[in-house]
């Protein structure tokens, strides 16, 4: 596959992740909605969801939508090395993207916000309690286990364009969803399981740069590398344990 | 297939479609229900799982239950030209009876309702924050996204009656209905995400001309375009956007 | 199959789904459970994946596990009427083992429980507002919808022992409890949602003259045989619709 | 497949499985959390995923996570009783490991949480009311339920290693966290359905003698054998009604 093809389905895939799933925290955080206060299992499954429409869309360049993803995958030698950049490039682009049009959908809701200070959580994660060393090892865990998984599941294997694929089937992408959905729900209590740089980071730029919402609160600088650094060791790690034992018989 | 069997099959698939979907807001709403106040999440799942029963009885047809749907493909050159008015035909008959079924299935519970002036949005959508332009931009979103799945999806291929379908398996539209689901938690939130003009002008028509409702509101008709042309647009896009892309590997 | 391996089956298969879907009602109406005041949606999941675990278990059989499917693949000529008599019988007896399994799970539960003669509920449909036509309209709609879905879905074909089936395949029967769970959902407000007459009516068999409850109410024999003729009408219609529809192309 | 091997696959798939579904109820008691009294039904979800995510990544082994599976298996002929010790012993690690993971990903709200001696109960189970044979009666109904499906279930075979397997397909386990979900919805009221020595044995060792939380609670080591006993008896009686019936035609 191209570099330029690459860039576009990443782009394509992320922008539908991050539209829907900052849309489900948008669609419960601002009032005014029909899902407002819907609860935290209600943004899992939006999430886990946004996983699945977006994986489907990006399924030509192997839908990583995720550079933790992309390094585990090239640190696996499924990915090459060479391909990395753009893959990030277009997860980078589309999430931004998606942050835009998140807030065109809920432009209304944003305006009518009486706490415009309050909405990076829509776009970024934060931690409950702030603590650089465990939010990392919270992040680290989430992330090995989607890596885990994704590279030790069954049905994971060479695709017809050369990019590793759950398959050419609707549903083969539900079996991630529904990994994204358990992280969420079982280990997204700390930190809000971004699991994902391009996830947390794309929107977060577009939330401090981009998004014209009055009255923003900084967008916590200080915390943002640890949605970065935490899933990209986390996807390390998760590659090596898979080049230590899927070999076992 | 025959001009003819397409009517019957969009009938068929769309009348439990909105027999499904309208039937889970009526249980929501309407008190002396088992399902009375039960939430938005709820009403998600009802409508997700009710595009996945339509969908599947309208099979032959290719379960396009949306003239959304049915512009997308026509633009993206999936469908005949010349089929699209007994796709739309079928469609609005459907939604019309479909509602006059959920009106059936919940007759008592209407009769009870103290407010029966309240009861247009079982039936059909409206915004939570009125602005025509804002209104149609969350409703081309949600559409777009719908149709773009739809057409990109890995699964997604001609069938043996010459009409695209997802195959013939039993799940196989079990994920246009995770899609659903998704659009409605995360892009739901403004407009209650019609998406579908037929889905919501049926609906109103049956609300406004057929249902013996007493004491019924007027049906919003100064709104009632911009769930039809919202999702035709949409639905355009999201063809152009194919038609752009899909061939980059 | 034999007629004895026939009744083993639906026995097995149906006892499953009774268990498990009177069960999720207890937890949710007994107090002293992890569960207690889950809701509706709850309730609804939980009945949803009884028919899949009950389904799958019944697959040789064709896991009809409902009178009412019984009768239209009977009238669909999907199934020999000379094996409607076992199928019926295997429901029913399994229907009123499922209701003891329930009990013996529970009976810590009822033993504490301070209305016991509230507890029909837990094992028997009842509708919100009693009015016999609109009731039995109701349950013919939920049942039509289910038997149709089943007879229409492109996955539904003879399978290897002269029965229909959905395909040997763990999650073939998942489609089922996606219709049911959506049918709870969005259908089942008024009276329940029996769709199934031995659901009904075997549970009932088991209050009244099996379960060493205490203080038990009446078992309103009034109400019961329109759990069971509205969902055999329902059925019986959907084979009709199935017959007069299924060779359009 | 070798013991070693074995022994490696059942570890890591426990191992994920518990820190899942550990995880998913700290989420729910531990205030600080997003998920923070999100209910029963998110912790059903999050046990109904965690086993899909561990069963995946535990396929070549065949993915028994749990001795009542593996016990059910050796009797009914599928797996070899040489084999037990290694399926065990694997299980056992990877639960103690999981819990500590599950620790490692909530250590501060642990740290935060006001009742440390309330923390047993998101490790291990308890009964809602304790009684020793109801309690039993409990666990062996819904372990039956597990293991009779599993052995019963269409899509169960022999895999390519020699182990039985749901096949190769990312979402071939999806139809167990089904059972999961619905055995906890439907019958985790009473006990909280451990239907798993390995589950709940594990990690209440690792609280009771590994884990750094200050002022723990007992173990309560008087009701750890029920959830093992249980479990193992519920999982023999289902092996031997596979014995009994599924030659049955």
């Amino acid at each position: 596959m191209s570099a330029g093809a690459i860039f576009v389905w990443e782009l394509l895939g992320t922008a539908t992740l991050i539209l829907l799933g900052n849309g489900v925290v948008a669609n419960h955080v601002l009032r005014k909605n029909n899902g407002h206060n819907a609860g935290f299992l209600f943004i899992n499954l939006g999430w886990a969801f946004a996983v699945f429409t977006g994986a489907s869309i990006a399924n030509p360049s192997g839908a990583h939508l995720n550079p933790a993803v992309t390094l585990g995958l090239a640190i696996a030698d499924k990915t090459e090395w060479s391909d990395v950049p753009f893959y990030v490039a277009g997860q980078m682009v589309g999430a931004i993207l998606g942050a835009i049009l998140c807030w065109a959908t809920y432009k209304l809701q944003f305006d009518d916000h009486p706490e415009p200070e309050n909405t990076l959580g829509i776009f970024s994660t934060g931690p409950q309690i702030a603590n650089t060393a465990w939010n990392l090892v919270t992040e680290i865990i989430g992330t090995f286990v989607l890596v885990a998984w994704i590279l030790l599941s069954p049905s994971f294997k060479a695709g017809d364009a050369g990019v590793p694929t759950f398959g050419n089937s609707a549903l083969g992408y539900a079996g991630v969803s529904f990994v994204v959905l358990v992280i969420g729900a079982s280990l997204g209590g700390p930190t809000g399981y971004a699991i994902n740089p391009a996830r947390d980071l794309g929107p977060r730029i577009a939330y401090a740069f981009v998004l014209p919402i009055k009255n923003k609160a900084n967008a916590n600088w200080g915390y943002s590398w640890i949605p970065v650094v935490g899933p990209l060791v986390g996807g390390a790690v998760a590659a090596l344990l898979y080049l230590a034992v899927h070999n076992l018989t």
